[in-house]
C-alpha cells in the first residue's frame, strides 16, 4: 500500500459462469490494466454467483472500504440477470423505469411494441441512478454514488468502462519494470529483502515460473517486476539489483 | 445455490500480480473445473494484494462460511511471500520449522550449508499444520484444518491440487449442456424465465456474445448453459428449450 494518493478501486465479478470454470475470466486484466495506467489502482477482486445476498453484502462492504467500485455482469434481460434489483436493495432503493434507458432501448428495438419482458427489465434502474453509455448493444449500465454497474460480456464492459473513466478522479500511473533473472528465485531471496528494505516506495515482486508456456525464454527462472510512481527510484533499484546480478554471475534479461 | 449435498469452496488467490494486471489469472478456471469435476462447487474468488491483514480477515471469513478454502501464492522464499506467517495468524498460532520439510528441502538444495533465510523460510508452517506435497519444486503447501495453502505458479498449484483431492468430501459432479442460439438473449428472455421456473433443479445460465473471438461461429448469439446433477433433467430442459426455438424459428447449435 505504497501510494496513499491514488484512489482504490474494487471490481465484483458477478457470474456463475466463472465460477463453474465455463469462462475464463478477461476483465480482471483489462480493468488493471487500463485502470491503472490512469493511477487508479485495484486492490481486490471478488467473484460471487448471481445470489442476490452475496451481491448486496459484497456492494455494501466494498462500496465503504474503497474510493471506487466496478461491478461486471447481470445487468441483461434473463432471469439469471439480478444485478440491478441486487445494487437497489444494497442502496435501499426501488428500481423504476429510467426515461431515457426506455428511449434508447425502444429505438434500439424499433418500437414499444417490441418489447419483452426480459426487454423491459432493461429499462429499469435504481432510483438515483445515472446511466453509463453502451454503445455496443445500447441497454446502459449505471452509476450510484461510487458504484459503477457494467456488463459482463467482455466488449461491452470495455465500451462502458470508456465512459466511466473521465467520472473518476485520476491518480499517477503506477510503472513497471521486470528483470527476468535465469535462477529459482530463492538464490535471491535475501538479497532482494534487503533491496526491498532499502528502496521503501518501490514494491519488488518476486514471480518464479517453472515451464511455463507463456515464459519460452527458460525453463525455470524469476521474473523480478519493480513497481512504482518515481521511474527515478526503479531506475536505482534495477541498476543495483543487476550489479548484484552479476556479482552473483547469474544470467538476466533486462 | 440448487446442490446443497454438494460440498462448497472458495478460493482465495493472494497476489500483487493479478491486481497490477501484470498476469492472467488461469488457477481460478482450473480449480473451478477440476473440483467441479468430483463434485466440489466453487462458490467464491477474492484476488488480494500481499497484505497481511487482508490475507488474515480473509481467511478467517471464509473458512466459517464454506466447507473449504484453497489459498493460491505466496508461500515462496522472498520477502513479498507472506502467506504462511498470515495463515498461522489468522489461526492464533506460531510458525514453526516443520522437520519433514526441513529434510526434502535440505536434500533438494543438496545440503544444509545451501540453505540462506529465503530458502529456510520455506521450512516453516504454522504450528499444526499438515504438509501438502509438491513434486516440482519440492517446497511443500500445507493444510489447516479445512484451508489448503498452495503455491502460485500454476503447474505447481496443479501438482498439488492434485495432493488436496483426496482429502476432500467428493460430491456429485454438476454436468453442463450448452446450446448454442443465434440471436440475442432478449428475444428468449420471457421463455427462458419459465423454462427455469418449471426445471427448479436444473440452473439455466444465460450468455450473450458479440464479436467475441472466442466464438467464431457467429458474430452475435446467446449460449444457453443447462447444468445440474440430473442429466436426464438437463436433457428434457434442452428438449423442450429446442422445441420452443423451432417453434420461433430461431437458429441454433445443439
Amino acid at each position: 500500500m505504497l501510494y496513499n494518493q491514488n484512489p482504490y478501486i474494487a471490481l465484483i465479478i458477478i457470474g456463475n459462469e466463472i465460477l463453474s470454470g465455463r469462462t475464463l475470466d478477461k476483465n480482471t486484466q483489462y480493468v488493471a490494466t487500463k485502470l491503472g495506467s490512469i493511477g487508479v489502482e485495484l486492490k481486490e477482486v471478488r467473484v460471487i454467483p448471481d445470489v442476490e445476498a452475496e451481491i448486496v453484502n459484497t456492494v455494501n462492504h466494498l462500496r465503504e472500504k474503497y474510493d471506487y467500485v466496478v461491478t461486471t455482469g447481470g445487468i441483461g434481460p434473463t432471469h439469471d440477470d439480478i444485478t440491478s434489483a441486487a445494487v437497489a436493495k444494497a442502496f435501499g432503493v426501488e428500481l423504476y423505469r429510467h426515461p431515457e434507458a426506455y428511449k434508447v432501448l425502444a429505438e434500439h428495438y424499433k418500437g414499444e411494441e417490441n418489447f419483452n419482458s426480459g426487454r423491459l427489465k432493461m429499462t429499469y434502474v435504481p432510483q438515483g441512478a445515472e446511466l453509463i453509455g453502451n454503445p455496443i448493444s445500447m441497454a446502459p449500465g449505471f452509476k450510484m454514488e461510487n458504484v459503477f454497474v457494467l456488463a459482463g460480456v467482455p466488449s461491452i464492459m470495455q465500451a462502458m468502462l470508456e465512459n466511466v473513466i473521465p467520472q473518476l478522479r485520476h491518480g499517477v500511473p503506477v510503472r513497471a519494470k521486470t528483470v527476468n533473472v535465469k535462477t529459482g528465485e530463492s538464490v535471491i531471496a535475501t538479497e532482494m529483502t534487503e533491496l526491498q528494505k532499502k528502496y521503501k516506495h518501490i514494491d519488488i515482486g518476486s514471480y518464479p515460473y517453472t515451464n511455463d508456456p507463456d515464459h519460452a525464454d527458460g525453463k525455470h527462472g524469476t521474473n523480478i517486476v519493480f513497481r512504482g510512481q518515481d521511474v527515478g527510484a526503479i531506475d536505482n533499484a534495477i541498476g543495483e539489483f543487476v550489479g548484484l546480478l552479476k556479482k552473483m554471475k547469474i544470467d538476466f534479461v533486462r
